[in-house]
């Protein structure tokens, strides 16, 4: 958020430093719980019986359908996905609608069978919803907030502050894709492709690892918006790191490449919905990898860079995400403004 | 909802009829949990070590501010006395706010404030948070959800159905106030008051009474949208009773009288974001008025009229809600249409 600013700007939604700037200064002076101040994707609460995980996604993406998947599917999978960066198990999904007048019954109906079919497949269920109507013009089209309760092992330290040096970076899939997918299916771009979303549920995925390697994995966190050098970012932040990954590492779906090519992005940058980050020691990494790439959702899984001390070799003392290529190269791979890519999720 | 209609209107907003038709069709058809088809205010998730309640509801309020709150405050009302209402001490709240480009940052400030004493004063905590934020006149201003998560006794057998003949039927304060003064902060009709919303976290008013007399509440509900008639409607075809209430037990603020007199409408399906409905033992219901006058949120309850069998006095099978007064007559009171008044939470 830029200290002058009077008004919201989109790039205080783009996931990116102004996203992070707004939510401290507005929310986080004011809403001090701890586990909010965490900053990781879902907040753990003590409860006798286990602990209990919550999350919370607001979706406003444009166009609400897109090739791979809809809003519906997208609501589900974000939900799930932040229980499952907490190691969360989910107990259930709640659900609120905000529809615009005029919206067309049978895209609702189409929406929410995406939603009851998706939720299905990652075994969850939706347990309570609401929904409201706001006068046409008020909104454009529909937008879906849903939260989700989980329960996680008491035991479990899993969270943004935990990676620590000498632990390696995996992505579980190619970087890229659904940022991509949502910005061709606007149609402005005139280009055309078969790319399709990553979007998926991955606690089938991610779930067992974490049950099977529970004091090797340190950080899980899905890179949405912002995409993965946002993630990287907060990571290194939270866990008062740096992180260096190389550049020929990180699996990038040709396509991808050739259209963040040719408009100027950095695919790194574009959003993930059905991709995981995971610090882990290096002890596990290549398990990691092999079970991993056993899953369908996981079989580009890489292991792209590791966690270092900071050495303050950039000039700074809070951790920074640097990317080398295989000339020997390296630059620093800032956190991003956030203004890329406005309502991708 | 209208069978042949092919596009969503206001009405299936306004938590009537075409409401609980839209909800039905749409969404209970296909995300099919036994929670969610009660149509209670939240779910009950069975869970070692107590029962979980949760519950999700999106504010989209026009004007967002208004004299007695604000879409924050009403955010955080909303969600703890949807757990309140089913006997649940909320663990902790989650917020997820929908922003439009160009809304002012001290106006964002404002609502946080307001939310952040609003949860103070209720004794919560937002736990969790998200913050999309869409193109100028993609969205009115801010809407914000918010989901909650607390926990209830395993042995209370609170919610819709549990109403039973002979059973009283308590409001704990005047109808309509919310209602009538947005209507009139809208500036549409040319009106002035110094009417204030009833909003308000009824958890420390309600919950104290669940734990004292657990075997004889039966039911407890908010009267929001659709007002005291749409509840009281639901509340009979849950429990399959009907119900039976007198025009001159209920309490109304001789200004929402006045107001709704004018401008031809009705205050019992008028909005409360500060008020419950109890269905309570008859052997009880006396103590229950004592306790709630003794709360300044509760000063004006009264018992409003009683639960009956369902007769086919009025030729349905479907339970009804009749509403009677001193000269002996007696109407049905219809659920409503819900066209009344769009955006009032």
């Amino acid at each position: 958020m830029n200290p002058k600013a009077t008004q919201i700007r989109l790039a205080e939604g783009g996931g990116g430093e102004a996203t992070a700037q707004l939510i401290q200064q507005v929310f986080w002076s004011r809403l001090r719980h701890p586990e909010l101040l965490k900053g990781n994707d879902a907040s753990v609460l003590e409860n006798p019986g286990g602990n209990l995980v919550v999350t919370i996604d607001s979706f406003v993406i444009t166009p609400w359908s897109f090739p791979g998947g809809d809003i519906g599917k997208l609501a589900i999978c974000g939900t799930v996905n932040d229980l499952t960066m907490m190691g969360a198990v989910p107990l259930g999904l709640t659900v609120g609608f905000i529809i615009e007048e005029g919206f067309a019954i049978h895209d609702l109906e189409r929406i929410a069978e995406s939603m009851a079919f998706t939720a299905s497949q990652a075994g969850v269920q939706v347990v309570a919803g609401d929904t409201k109507v706001v006068n046409k013009g008020a909104a454009d089209g529909i937008f879906i907030t849903s939260s989700g309760v989980g329960t996680a092992a008491p035991d479990l330290h899993l969270g943004g502050a935990y990676a620590r040096p000498g632990d390696h970076v995996i992505v579980t899939g190619t970087m890229g894709d659904h940022g991509a997918t949502v910005l061709l299916a606007r149609g402005e771009m005139g280009l055309q492709s078969d790319l399709i979303s990553d979007v998926a549920p991955l606690n089938k995925l991610i779930i067992p690892l974490v049950q099977k390697y529970p004091q090797y994995i340190r950080v899980l966190r899905d890179p949405t918006r912002g995409g993965l050098a946002a993630t990287l970012n907060e990571i290194a932040r939270q866990s008062k790191v740096s992180i260096r990954i190389n550049e020929n590492s990180i699996p990038i779906n040709p396509q991808v490449r050739g259209i963040t090519g040719l408009l100027g992005l950095d695919p790194l940058y574009l959003a993930n919905e059905g991709k995981a980050v995971m610090i882990a020691s290096p002890e596990v990494s290549c398990f990691l990898i092999h079970e991993l790439r056993e899953n369908p959702l996981g079989k580009d899984a890489a292991i792209i860079g590791e966690v270092c001390a900071i050495t303050g070799n950039f000039g700074m003392n809070q951790g920074i995400v640097s990317i080398g290529n295989e000339m020997g190269g390296e630059r620093i791979l800032p956190m991003g403004s956030g203004e890329q890519l406005p309502r991708i999720c």
